[in-house]
């Protein structure tokens, strides 16, 4: 399978790279407009095509597949062409700028016969597939509440706010593991030092079956955390992305409640901990073999277009929130 | 100087021995309602009066000053009474239930010439003077951002909500810390639990000088975390409480804007961190030496009647917007 | 039962409150030479009688018990005379300041039928009582290698090395945990910052059953840390007393021989980990009634005058290696 | 410059990586005697020829430069092949299996005017440059003490104990950051769980100046800890590789004795905490870079021969302690 690469930026070598060591899969073409970004790509990868243009990329017939991965705002444009030239394609998050812009894409896609996978890159790590395996199982009960703390210092996005930056994350952790409808959402935040776009925000989601969400994203913090609480009925879980070992802490904690009056607590339970193993493969090496893999087999991803299309739908949701006050948005 | 306590619950007791410690104070009377807890206070401090009923305690002449350390409920009147009967009152966070009920006491005691005093505890802990000796000299520069997470399993109250309880805190912190008027809170939340009232809450406030302050309260957090991050355009500072040693963090971090134009990122700055030595006496010492300093003194307490309704106001607005789907309310 | 407490400087207060915490036991006197901690006793302790002598205090025949809390180049000579006035004694570690002197008082122990404790309070750490737990049951297989850090700034003694005030500790838990012969000790260290007295040290212990341990102690460290690492051949274990949660982390860790040649390693063992939950209660109260009950049922403690006297050999025969360029000494 | 590499195994694709990044630098051959491992450099580095013998290797006429990288017992033979062959090299530490061995090739390098630098990699990390600029200026007055925890699970070598895999890097942070001779070392320690050579072991190193280090290296911990204590006279410093952020931080720490009585210790210091920015950059980059200067400026490198045959001398020194209980060697 030969693969064009659009975009050779931040994240475009990491997929480059994770394309290369797939078998049976040849890195063919890199499109950029930086002539810099196109000599270090061809330094990488000796034997490839290069691009200044991404249509001539795109136009290429030995192509089957295109990769997406240059600022939010082209990414419609992008996705639409390659579709419409019949490649099988992946764009990295979020899948467009707008919802409308998503749903366009996905309905191209569909009638084109096409693959249309979206980078939602955490779904595709060994803790998250973890903890996917410890709520299907019952382990943690019914999950009534996640909260995700995700900051550090940049880096700042010119054209968008850190919602499409970092919060997008969380929405597409909450589309993977809790498998709920979104009912709403409403942001707080703001630009602290004068940065044109919203360097923080703080999302309140509603999820089907009472659930609810709160992420704490920024891009102007000291230091850099992550850290996801997600409470069920019988245990409750952490999180930490940045521990290099214990990535998932399964707490056996809750409260115990009067069995004849139901809303007097009676006492806590404060139990065992426990940290599972964890694969740590990363995460992008399962985003690319899922989507070759997809491709091979005409199947539909995980985070396919339905998913891009709803997380959009989410965070446009929530950017229009946080310039209306924090009004709720029903979804 | 002869002080009586009301209330010898959870607090009670800690309020107790730090009275007792004072040179020239004497513990000389315990009312609370519970027989087993009069016997608590009766065997850790022999010679102390013990009354079931707080109206008797109130009504003796010799004793000077009156501690209440009641459910918020009783706040009000018990405060009321102490007043009323020319007794300097300390009383335990939050003032009293209700702004007006907190208003009310503040113009008893100015009409009766009372201290009147809020144990706003942080206000008087080392870390927190020291952060407010930094602000003050300017070293963190002009504050834009503070984001605080205060979370840990229970206590439940079975009375108020987690913003009552936990967020205070924060609202106390920003009082002392940055000395600006609150223009604007909002707050969402749940019972996701079951637990009658909401466990969880998330405070946006707006604040003169165009900052904003975020606060993530949580009675049902696997953890206990209490991490305080304060922003400002020269420097941030990371604030821990359960650190034994570094509690506060100062970090020369920032972003840094193209001087031609304003709005545009140009580099990040990352420079050393520095956690700056902090006095780690007991903060409740220092709360009852205030009080008993300003009873001496006949001075105003720094966090008096108006940093205590202030506060009220604050929640009482707070606990609306939570009921009413984070809607924004001017303060 | 009344009780006497020789020493109240800074390990004193905390048996004090400790032992009049307990039912039906009354701390009847304290004896110190010192006359500010003497009104320091008295003040928390009303109704105590105080002694500058101790002899008086071991004189009275209302008191059937004696603590003894005094710098460890007394313990002999005040252990002694109370076990020969006929009083049950408890001890500071280490029990005496020799192993002659520790033997002696076994002896007349024994002779009178009188309790004989030491006071190794580890051993009634809740985190260690799992520990042991935890061994018994085999969970983590054969104990082959113990390996401490234990070091922090301060509190420098004058009077004995760091090794008598630090690595006992960890002699105590090897007897309690391992319950295996010391076959030999040696110990490199030093006096770095002019002090006097060795302030660092490094033990290695030979044990029966081919077990070896390792003890780091230090007085000139900037940071405070306390790592026990116990590895078995099935399981690995971490004890850090300072983690406020988390004090045990059991590792599914090891290494996989080949079959065919068991000195090949063929692949690491990394599994799950596992945080039980541990008994929070202050080990000195363990401590204390271990010794109370002990009294009443005329019973052998758990570390009584045997265990004393072996860890008094062990720190001894240490001392005597570390002066002599870490010559092993057999046991 | 032309570079050939001998050994593709767990070491040399990084080295690969960082000489293939230098500019001006190729990487034109590879030497290993697995055809899996050929076939990996193959398909990472493009156009470089692959041998299976190393003579091959060394005796091509273009090749400027050797980096060998092949287990510790083949260092000299293959490093004499290429120093008498006229190649500059660079070898993986340690720079030989034994004392006599480091002195003949540095004999060599010398009769042939070749570069002959050892791979001690953390002299050319960040923080290691930053602790040097530390010491060098006085920050921390003078070094009495330096004490090193350097533990993991695996990766066991079949060949070598745990002193010539691990404590080799304290060895030479030692040159480099004290340089002090060193006058004495022993070391206990063990194979503790049947692996035939010793995975634990622990270093007392005498060195000029009345300074003492311990090290403590194992290959049989639960978690991996790197934590070095570095005791000045003025300062106390903790370097944590494993810290993403605070890599090094400086403590305002110490004793303060009496002035009139010296040995008497008076009070603690206990001043602010200092975390330095670190340069981040990977530390085999500048080794790398070191390595090709030397070669172009034809100078004598930081970790030359002369650095090389002194870690061998003590780590030699320090496995003969190890079997031979702990006996303390001159050096």
């Amino acid at each position: 399978m030969r693969v064009g690469l659009i975009g050779f930026g931040y994240w475009g070598p990491n997929l480059a790279r994770n394309l290369g060591e797939i078998r049976g899969v040849t890195l063919a073409a890199v499109a950029d407009r930086s002539s810099a970004r196109r000599e270090a790509a061809g330094a990488r990868h000796p034997g490839t095509f290069l691009f200044d243009d991404p249509v001539e990329l795109i136009a290429r017939p030995d192509i089957q597949a295109v990769v997406v991965a240059t600022p939010v705002a082209t990414h419609y444009e992008l996705g639409l062409a390659a579709l419409e030239a019949g490649k099988d394609v992946l764009i990295e998050k979020p899948l467009a700028a707008t919802g409308a812009e998503a749903e366009m894409l996905v309905e191209v896609a569909q009638r084109e016969a096409r693959v249309l996978m979206v980078d939602h890159t955490y779904v595709y790590a060994g803790a998250v597939r973890k903890i996917a395996e410890l709520i299907d199982r019952g382990e943690l009960g019914e999950i009534r509440y996640y909260d995700s703390l995700r900051i550090n210092l940049g880096l700042f996005q010119t054209d968008v706010s850190v919602i499409w930056d970092l919060a997008i994350h969380d929405v597409a952790l909450l589309q993977f593991l809790l498998r709920r409808r979104f009912l709403s959402v409403q942001a707080t935040g703001g630009c602290h030092l004068g940065e044109g776009v919203e360097s923080v925000a703080h999302l309140t989601l509603g999820l089907d079956g009472d659930a609810q969400a709160h992420v704490n994203v920024s891009w102007i913090s000291p230091v850099k955390l992550r850290q996801t609480i997600i409470v069920g009925d019988r245990k409750m879980l952490l999180y930490d992305d940045l521990e290099p070992d214990e990535k998932i802490k399964v707490y056996d904690r809750g409260v115990v409640f009067d069995e004849d009056r139901p809303a007097l607590l009676r006492d806590y339970r404060i139990g065992d901990m426990w940290a599972p193993r964890v694969d740590r493969r990363e995460a992008l090496a399962g985003v690319c073999a899922h989507f070759v893999d997809c491709v091979r087999r005409r199947a539909r991803p995980l985070t396919g277009g339905a998913e891009g299309v709803e997380s959009v739908r989410v965070l446009e949701a929530a950017q229009w929130s946080l310039r209306h006050t924090g009004q709720l948005v029903k979804l």
